[in-house]
């Protein structure tokens, strides 16, 4: 096997130390430590198994955790409703390498529903939740997923749905990160001829797919689901409209009424950001470096400042910019006694925690992701996350922007392994098609008891469009 | 000791049982069962003890949940640092009965900074942070108060606060419930001569005043501290607006953006409700009895409706009006599958939870405060905190809201200390001075970093006011 | 007759010119200059006419303004048709003096079918729409009121609805400033007493009530509408939202995406114009005498500051303080280029625009209602209406909030005219009964197709209330 | 000259009538009667004139209406500020055909002063403002152009512009609606291939250009500078979230709060529509044909729904979807009284107002731009605008707005002006360059004093972006 790195946040995470990634909700955490499961598989003589899971007695938890996403999930579930007599993915064979939780769970069923077979591992060493796999495995699913994997372990999941065998020729990749495309195509360059498709989710891997096409190694075509117009909005606006609240109020539970409150970034993350921190009472400042996202801020309302005039008197510094080094020591040094300090944007990076690891400063963990942060002279700054996303303070993702994202995917895979072979050339990333986009939009309606209207023969005419859509042209911002 | 029955809370909350109301962070849990410490006290000879609570040795942890509590008040703070010089509680002899917990604890030591000599018991048989308890214990405060008291042990707490002693005559009351002003009445009636004035925190408290006071019973002058311009705003309006959107979130997890809710009641709890739905993306319906709050909430954006036009289709229902049975089992019938019911009022009236408790309906604790009540067709509605506040549902009050009502509650209790005989009658309520609800908003703006614009003298002349207030009519709405 | 002097702020007004207080359509203002239309009937043998208004002829357009109005106006409208078989104002005898327009109309000719006989005359030289007082003259209602009366003219025909005759005993007024009140009183001190009540509508009036009063002049109970819930919500609150948005837009044209605004003062205006402003995209500041207000402010997410702090860099400075000397000359130097200055407090004494009249500033009129104040430099700051309301900037108040304000007048007059005697002591002046208050905003909901819920029986016992009112205590602040 | 007919919209006006149109502040509208202009110059022998406007003697009031526009136009006098020693448009020689107004005067003012000469006309018959043109005619521009001018006069005046002479070979077209670019390439067809870029403004225009780009006729580089990002945004969701309100208030005095309003279309416009609306007080439905837009709508905490669902109940109904009946007899049978309808959208298709033009209703112009349509039965709607824009309504647009679109307009120029020639294909429309729209947005920030944050070396590197922009990638959505 050749030399693989685990994806880029993983070594951080595991120097940071296993306490503080607590996700569960504590039921499991005891198991976590001890044996890997696959090399209990492995001792046992399995080294093929058909699935590898932390417990699978803890399969009826995991199916009423599944049965309650269903409930929250309707536009997959209506796409699974619809889909399942034409069965599009019949004879698709998936690798799919995501995390592992009740919502992906519903996901994959849906897959199978469609006529697909699936093999699946986690994109994450800790995000797994236990009982969800083992439900999974004990309804016949070939799952290879716990909470807490080695390193070794990662990627022994991953391989043992990427390896062909007879019964297995995957055929599509379900990837949210790109590291199953990434041993796809290292270790089983001959198998991965046969794939038709990839669907990516992550930025990480949507990345690393563009580098890929670029560098003339993409040999299918793949589709950039991360950037979808549905997606976006729902991961980014909306979503962070509400998690900001929720992480903040969660791990601090500091009033926002007449709080000051800067907010570096306004893209959609930081748009939701402002728009909640300003409806519930806060001042809100906005930094930006691009004079087109700093322009709306200023129209929506928020001074725009650069970082340094508002670090001493702000309550609240949220970082939603994708980039590096933007809340950094010496900005801290200048923040007041108090102030909490939070990254919403993508990464670890952008507030400089590594700064803060001197031996001038106590670290002091008040409450699962939440750190005082004390200077020499008693001051404290109120770290989340220690600086990764601030989300990981909130219990999980609401299952209906979830929703969105798993009903993307999976019109993602359907037309990719539909499409006819010109429509999609083989070394390229696509953004999925508008009229699907539409799609996973109008599924999602009936949660709302919206109702759309149809245009008439005429007005189709008239605005030169098909009555079913697509309705607008692709350089649309909405 | 005449027969005296627990607040009016207190026997439902027995009924339901200990493992629903945990509002513990869940250090102390296992001490909560078994032997009652007064037993102890008085088994090892001390029926008059200093103290009493369940671990003294947890005093520690207590005195930092304190320290950070401090940092979180700055109105109280500041009263301590303004007045301790002039120690206008000087001689005062105060019982307290109120919750226990680390603001509180704020408030107990900034009225000895100012004088006053406390004896302490809990208001609330569960509310009591022992580690805070203990801490004031520790420093010398004879505190009465542990998490789980029996009903036996709540009045003993209580009585060990007001019977007199040779070195103890209490003076004043501080009161939250009324139950200390209830027992001090009844059992101490003698004593009861000395007390100079009563400070009522709790609309119950106040209506038993009011009751007492109407029946000729009530022989020192009374502060309703309960309907104060800042406290009414802070605790309803502004703190609600807060704490709805984070008791939804903790408890379900659920999406606001696009859901229909329906808020019962447009008081100042109801309108912050409604504010920060719609700021969040609901749609959101208003039921009202009053013309003048309907008209209000018309003129806001919101529909006034009857319960029954939209209980079919909305998503979340609220109750904030103080009433009784304002959803009944018949509405419950019609809600859709997946609505959440949850109670902001004041009581655990306003849902019928009682009519849900038959046999053909299914309960599911699914966390904590959430059941799942199961209809025979598989309907399931979320209920919040059995009905009652679903404040519970989050980890606490914001400290500064505490601030406001503790800097209330001390200026209440030093005006009434301090006033010439004639100001106040003997049988009455009254509601604390405006100037003293202007004070303790000063207190807290320099918080918000905040400054006040001064009159001129020409300016005061020109509007016949004071230049330091007071500065509207008694009349005034805020 | 006495020596009276015109209410306060007529002087200024005719220092400043006739030229600059244009409220008419344009349609009569011809007719403004000339020949007194009282002196012509005076000249014509008449000393008693039936009515005096400019021009009868113009009946039929002023009839078809009453009946546009009576659209707009659905709360006074409904009390006309509920109670015009009941006549509550049977053989009442009202001396009016409002201002008289369309919608003033609508509350005289319902007092009429209430079975009022009135006598009416203008509170405001130039407030007259004169077609409307034609239309009312020409129904038969004896009209004293024209559009640009002299000061005599003013008190002739004041006089003319206050002086009793064989055929004409005033028993009730209806005052809007004051002026009828006091010269019934100096004039005519006899038939003052045949009064039973007087209605008051204004700040100033009100203010001369309350003098009256403590002053024992008083010898009737009188009615401040002025402060009553509705009214002042309505008057303050909901419509300064509007209006303040609509005066900078129709005088200036200004862009509030991202403008800097500063609002001095909180109070109901105050919060009206931060609320309208915060919503289009304006950052917003907040000046404030009192401590609670100015927490309100910083509550609800604006900066609390002296106007010294922001003066230089914002783009809009609005007053609503009822204050004097609020915005000084020295202010308006540090202003920036283009900087509007607006009023919306109750005077024109919160602008000094006095400060302004030097000879080293240029005044140039850009448009009605809007000047540019010129600086040495080139500077301009723009004033609105000369620092008077900014309203006038508007065409009119919004005809729903005269409705809210008309039917409170009724209500008031109904009261006062059927109390028993008792109820109202002869020298107090006491706020509407809130169940009355209740009763206008009853009237109103139907224009919102808002439902009210009604108590059960077990919930009105269960509260404490009556069925149908009052819901709330005094003191309740709304 | 070959048979051409004016563009769309003005046929329509015509029938309509001139007394109606009415955009002047008054003080011309005599002048518009009567000769033609053109005719007294070709009758005075010369059919060649330097200009031709209707009175130059107007030219004072005309500049000083110019000045005021530069202080209230930053980002384009930036532009001249900082170009015009560049003079990056030496030699250029521009045919203009635009509105002709105050602020697009400083527009070509600014062409002049980076080194560009200029021949103009209108683009609309009624537009221009002659004062205006006569400022710029007597400052030496060679303007075409007046208030009601006739068809054959409209075609003249761009054709003066066209024409090459001896002195005047045009090399750039900068066109608003298509009109110059027509009849340049049908009448000028030699001369036309010189022209070495257009750019356009309007949707029409725009959406002309890609037929003949289709049609192969195209045979120079243009610029769609309609879909730029800054002017999208700001002529579309933040314009319009003012001018819905102005316009509203200005024709009718409504009062929002409590109105309920459906907004057809969630595009940017409606999107803006919606969120003042809501902020005033309104409720607000939604309909939409796109389920992306829909479900936006939807989260953004508003009713999707099918007009027939609200038409009966709703006060307020707005058009802004772009497509053609979208409010037809039908609809308008069912509103009920007093129904406002409003059109926001690009013309006047949106409202069927044509079905409106039956024997059996009453039209009533209640003033400028208002009409009542009274059904037999006195039902009335009240119809804005005639269903064309209501923006008409709104004395003008917004100077920051236009600010925006002329510096887009001047930039897109610039580049393609000196773009290399293999940058732009012959044939082919173009969006502005990411990079020009930033730095028209950077343009603009200084008027809000909003501070730009600038990208350290290593976060360049880390975002691979360059420090000066383009910051993101074309499909960002902003």
């Amino acid at each position: 096997m050749p030399k693989l790195s685990v994806s880029a946040t993983v070594p951080t995470i595991l120097e940071e130390g296993v306490e503080k990634l607590d996700l569960s909700d504590g039921s499991s955490s005891d198991e976590d430590e001890g044996v890997q499961p696959h090399e209990k598989a492995i001792a046992a003589g399995q080294p093929n198994p058909a699935y590898c899971v932390r417990n699978i007695e803890q399969h009826a938890f995991g199916r009423r955790e599944i049965e309650i996403a269903e409930q929250e999930m309707p536009g997959i579930m209506a796409l699974r409703a619809r889909a399942k007599d034409d069965k599009p993915l019949k004879d698709a064979k998936i690798v799919g390498c995501t995390h592992i939780n009740a919502q992906t769970a519903v996901l994959i069923e849906t897959l199978a529903a469609l006529g697909a077979t699936v093999r699946w591992a986690a994109c994450n060493i800790y995000s797994t939740q236990n009982e969800v796999a083992a439900a999974l495995a004990h309804a016949g699913y070939a799952i290879f997923a716990w909470r807490g994997e080695s390193e070794e372990a990662f990627w022994w999941c991953i391989d043992q749905c990427c390896t062909p065998t007879a019964t297995w020729t995957p055929n599509m990749i379900l990837d949210d990160g790109g590291d199953a495309t990434h041993l796809m195509l290292k270790k089983h360059a001959a198998a991965f001829k046969h794939i038709k498709g990839i669907v990516e989710e992550s930025v990480t891997g949507v990345h690393r797919l563009y580098q890929l096409s670029k560098a003339g190694k993409l040999c299918v075509p793949a589709m950039n689901v991360n950037d979808s117009v549905t997606k976006t909005k729902f991961d980014n606006l909306y979503s962070c409209r509400e998690s900001i609240i929720d992480a903040l109020k969660r791990s601090t539970d500091l009033m926002f009424g007449g709080k000051q409150s800067v907010v570096c970034g306004y893209g959609e993350v930081g748009k939701g950001c402002c728009q909640a921190l300003k409806a519930l009472g806060c001042v809100v400042y906005v930094t930006e470096i691009d004079p087109i996202c700093a322009l709306q801020a200023a129209m929506d309302g928020f001074r725009v400042v650069k970082l340094n005039e508002v670090i001493r008197q702000v309550d609240i510094v949220i970082t939603a910019t994708g980039n590096k080094g933007v809340v950094t020591r010496e900005h801290m040094e200048r923040m007041k006694n108090g102030c909490v300090v939070c990254n919403m944007g993508h990464s670890n990076t952008e507030v400089d925690v590594h700064a803060l690891r001197t031996p001038d400063l106590l670290w002091e963990r008040v409450r699962s992701q939440v750190d005082h942060i004390i200077w020499p002279n008693g001051k404290r700054i109120v770290l989340l996350a220690e600086g990764r996303l601030a989300n990981l303070c909130c219990s999980s993702l609401p299952s209906f922007v979830v929703s969105v994202t798993a009903a993307t995917q999976a019109l993602a895979l359907i037309e990719l392994y539909n499409a006819p072979h010109h429509r999609y050339k083989q070394a390229d990333v696509y953004l999925l098609p508008k009229k699907m986009d539409e799609y996973v939009a109008s599924l999602h309606l009936p949660t709302f008891d919206a109702h759309l209207t149809e245009l008439t023969d005429e007005q189709a005419k008239y605005l030169g469009l098909n009555k079913v859509g697509p309705f607008k042209p692709n350089y649309y911002r909405y």
